[in-house]
């Protein structure tokens, strides 16, 4: 028995599926003890949207290190966090006309979350908030609450409250609105639906099974907020940082929500790392109202500034992603029309997708054969019925390519050897 | 106006105090960016017990990151994982007979205070939790709920609910022994206090001004939450670590509580990472009930077990922490002596101490003027009446004596402005 | 100024709109102080089925009462209490298959729900209720919560929770079946809706405006109900007693709820009394679990028993308000079509109707101006946008055309009083 | 297998200890069918402080059905409610110089207590409510949340929250004064405890096994609510309408709370009833913002302002009352003495009285000894440890020793029964 299966605890899940012991990494690649080369279609659940191991980011990571630079440093001021702050300021914030303020909520996503919620509620002083159908925000109490996925929702072992799970965009199918739906019960005041604090929601839901909002919809969704004097807080945590396309993915339907969460790739090299953004009126926080030992880590301080400066000066990464998402979408679907009695649908948009089948049991099945063919791409749904594809951005042509190929195989595979078995039932 | 005026939000807090722009650091020793050193009696809060930029733990840290080893990996197995539980199970669990299971919560306090809670929550079917008053466990909503300090529970915009908060060691006076308050209502199913999922505390009340339960308290609680089938959890987030000798905080009791969260110091070098430990038997995660993506900070795990090397092989730490110990308690004694006007109270173990006096705002003043006289020292306690001392252990007897003597001074310099002021209103 | 005024409380509703002092009452007509007669369409709320002071019923109270008839005795067996049990038993259960078990909740409407909902979440396991958009169900912490009037539920001064409120049958207008929307997030298990221990609905809704859950709709619930494992509470405390025709308003429909409340006319005379029915798997209640003090409150016994046996032994009160329903639509419409102008919509079952306006104030107007020709009529829905009808079942077909004659006649009247100046507005 | 058996659910508890069919009853004797009469100590757990079937309310009640009276009338003003508010404004506030003003909340306590709960968290805009241990406060979510028992809260099926239960006088036992505690955790702003909107408490707790809280902790208590702008609720639901003596249990000790609830026995006959009374400063209320069908029901009306007429006039049932209490006292004493091994403890006020045995079954069987014997005496406490007097005020002093002696004989039977077993045990 290994010392992982020893004392390390049963809630340990993505090495089950993945049964070796990783030592090294690089760009798109995972190498184990063994020696074996694995292309990453995960990317660390989004946080290495440019790669493992960034050599530039890297050499400043171990600059800081070398010249004694201030790692740890809660809320205190440091060189590395100003360099930060001018740098998102100059780069993210400047050039898309977003007058935000920046909270360092704690350096993980359900920080952030937690801090948004928090601030909602207060500037609101209303207590509920409106999420989305399968909804995925953090495991922390006030964040599993707006997360729609049962078993999740059943760890807390108390009713999560306090909030409304209203319907995704396409959640009633094609034929419902979903924006009505919220409309009528935010415009009656005996909906039973307490007025909201805040929408809150991700553009692409990613746990969820790679959901996309339309333009249109997040566009109707805004104006609603607005319309209602509620806020509106997009989690960006899994699909901002450029893994959409533009860097934040609310850039495209033109909106600006009212709070703005990132983690996961922000920090550029997979540190934790987490940021809460909202319009300077919303900034009703007393000194240390919430605070967090890790708030001021300077080494994602450093790695955040560099990788913004080699990545958002310009539209390259941009119109890079569009490439690899035509390329990824035009692959999937040519794997969609082969297998024709899998009824696959394929979703997504930038470098999220997923192609889901009819036999929710598929998906499975397949990330294991994709494994065993050295690919690593994981499952997502309600059921983990779909099959998601989350490269780093900076992947290679050829690797992404490569990846695809191996899906493609695994399909034609496990669908070869299931079919007669279906047949005979 | 700063760049950190301008955008970064108004909950930052401990920069207002100490408003110069850290750039390095090296042991006790924080070095501003216009070359002033200042000596460090705060230690990120608790999370630098081995001060800042060990040398060896850059070495190590340098050497991971040259080597491209995997920085991120979630619940991935990873070969530095298996050398940190490796070196955790070797160095912390056998030596002192726990038998416990490592979970990787999320790298911050809070995640793992928070597991802890959902955990306790569903091994026992129960919705309440017993905190105590003063008592600081985190942020997001299930740590809030408890914690004590009302204006941090005001951040929620919710009212915290599922917890009741019992008197701590002290804190009905001396002449009540609070434990008999806890088991009257744990006996009387009249009492309007819902059966308790867990009991739980920190042993030395860091946040709450330096209250520290005694072995007997601490072993009487452990007798009770036994008695009724109550779990502990012991938080030993801020004062493990070797903080107040002893790796664990509640060695020298000798109780064994059934689930203990780490953080802070845990890294050895102020990065983010969080443990929750627990008895086998509690185990009762299903994949993946609880996850988050920064559980798998491998930099963290790379400093983690060298820590541990370095100073949990032998005695010589919790000797060292002994030794100054007593020095503290004794220079602090001395100062409440001299100027018994204040009628000052000096509390502590280990390492971390706190000198209160009668007028509440004098703290404030004097960490001022400490600063001003280049020391870093915090205040705690529900109106901040208390100056916090938290030195890094590995701090030396000579930076120790210096601290104190800027402290004394600051004393004797406040006192002296403020008595005639005083004696004029 | 009236004692009224001076010392009553300033949550006194009712009297202001009908300003004036009652003395008595008889059948479907109350007599003020000053001697003037009023026609009542409001019956007690629905309180008042078989009218006021019914002679037979007055004899019987009187009689009890001279004899020393117990009138209080808590949970206690009384030869009153049999012989309504036995009543209730032998010509409202039996001869519906109904298998009920009955409980004495205590004498309200709101004390039926909760004894209802606690039943419903004990036997399940399961938190959350799932009730409906407009849904009315009491004043009481747990009975708001399932209430979806805002203004009401800000009264609680708390967050109402453990409730999800879905859309009700025709919420989302006539091209979306709600029911497929409450199926959805049912079948979803990252709904973020948590499983309910109970769907919890009125078949027609009272305070909600009127509205009338359609035959196809509660077949479809119950089936979904019965799918899912929930148990199915129909809220009959207004529309029961025979107010939809049946004694039952769910019996048209054909579905066996698995728990029903009842209250309001079911003592026959106006006086507090309440029963929670449910099927006798259901019936796990330990002992005095849940008590009150009025559960067993002889005079309404006595009055109820006698009620039963008046009305409900034959079919001849359902054909009643059969022939009064189709009366009471055919003129609410002839009035609708007189001025079409208003958009008026005419919705209804049995002898509950509402007439609801485009101009959201009309109602209020026309419920004024009825009273001061002598007509009891109130208004409901989230705006008071509908006039609401609640003649007692039992008033003559003259009383009824009178009344529906006022109304026609205020409308005409305020009309053509409204339309110059909206003309010249 | 009787009626009640076989349909009234398995909640009953009452008729389980006292198995008979009750027929007619007057002043302190019930009747059952078979002729057999019995004393009742129990007085309708406190609803029939004059006796059953008092001859002049009695009549005054036919007088009203024979007339045609209003029997229902919700918040409408009728003649009835009016010679109501007249008499208690002159018979009950204007003496006691209580400037109240009077809401009919609903026809039970738990109506009066849940309007009270709303209303103080409406009016300071705080959620959470201290309450007592051992408090029994009704069976609504609401009043159930602020009630100790955990039998009864495991109920709700849900976890209860909002609250705070605080140590009742004497609760910690004699040597600490619970109102320091309760100080402590007002004074102190990180008690983790949240500012409450009110203290609700009933002066003696009932279903609490008899506690009476001391003059002078009542008036600490109002005192420290006043200190820190906290509502003071008195429940006087139970031990109001001279109980204890004075009209309202509060009077002795010389205070005014700023809430009062009244039920039970405020309608003189055993008829649902209740009122919520307040200083007209917090009458902040909405019209129908909180409300209820059964809030105007007249027949009370009647008989609640006949008996304020009849006992409230002048000190003579005050009188009565402390003249029997003394018998009651002496006697229970007398019987506490005799029986030395039994350690039991006397504890009352007024008419309502426990004692407390050391074997905690003893209570109930002398309840069903006294039965036998034909009195109706229930037992109290956190596990029913105590035999509970709650005789009619209005009883003769030959019915009252009467009683007692049939307690004595009990006594004596039971422990000569069970005192041999015990030796040989």
């Amino acid at each position: 028995m290994s010392i992982f299966e020893k004392i390390e605890s049963e809630v340990r899940g993505y090495c089950r599926n993945w049964d070796t012991v990783f030592k090294t990494a690089k760009g798109a690649k995972l190498v184990d003890e063994n020696g074996r080369t694995y292309l990453d279609f995960f990317a660390g659940a989004g946080a290495l949207n440019y790669g493992h191991n960034h050599s530039l980011l890297q050499q400043r990571l171990v600059e800081h290190l070398t010249s004694d630079g201030v790692i740890h440093s809660l809320d205190m001021y440091t060189t590395a966090k100003r360099a930060f702050l001018e740098t998102f300021e100059e780069i993210i914030l400047k050039p898309r006309d977003l007058n935000y303020k920046v909270m360092f909520p704690g350096p993980t996503g359900t920080n952030a979350v937690e801090a948004a919620l928090k601030l909602a509620r207060k500037v609101t002083g209303r207590q509920n908030i409106v999420s989305f159908t399968n909804g995925y925000h953090g495991m922390t109490l006030g964040s599993l609450a707006i997360t729609g996925n049962a078993s999740k929702r059943a760890g807390a072992g108390l009713p999560l409250s306090h909030t409304t799970s209203m319907p995704f965009d396409g959640y009633l199918g094609e034929d419902i609105d979903t924006l009505k739906v919220l409309e009528r019960y935010m415009r009656d005041t005996s909906s039973g639906v307490d007025k909201p604090a805040a929408f809150v929601l991700e553009t692409v839901q990613g746990e969820g099974g790679i959901n996309v909002a339309s333009k249109e919809w997040l566009q109707g969704l805004a104006k609603l907020a607005k319309a209602h004097d509620v806020l509106l807080i997009v989690d960006d945590i899994q699909v901002g940082c450029g893994r959409t396309g533009k860097f934040f993915s609310f850039e495209e339907a033109g909106i600006k929500p009212d709070i703005v969460t990132l983690s996961k790739s922000i920090s550029g090299f997979g540190l934790p790392f987490a940021l809460t953004l909202f319009r300077p009126e919303l900034d009703v926080w007393t000194p240390g109202e919430h605070n967090g030992t890790f708030r001021g880590f300077n080494l994602a301080f450093v790695t955040a500034a560099e990788a913004l400066k080699l990545y958002w000066r310009d539209e390259n990464l941009t119109d890079e992603v569009k490439r690899k998402a035509t390329l990824t979408a035009r692959r999937l679907t040519e794997i969609a029309d082969l297998f024709p009695g899998l009824e696959a649908q394929v979703r997504g948009r930038g470098l999220v997708w997923a192609i889901e089948f009819n036999d929710p049991e598929l998906a499975g099945r397949l990330a294991k054969a994709c494994f065993a063919k050295g690919l690593l791409v994981e499952t997502a749904g309600s059921s983990d019925q779909a099959l998601k594809l989350l490269p780093p951005l900076t992947i290679s042509e050829a690797e992404l390519n490569a990846g695809l190929d191996i899906i493609a195989q695994a399909v034609a595979e496990t669908v070869v050897t299931v079919e007669p078995a279906t047949v005979n039932a």
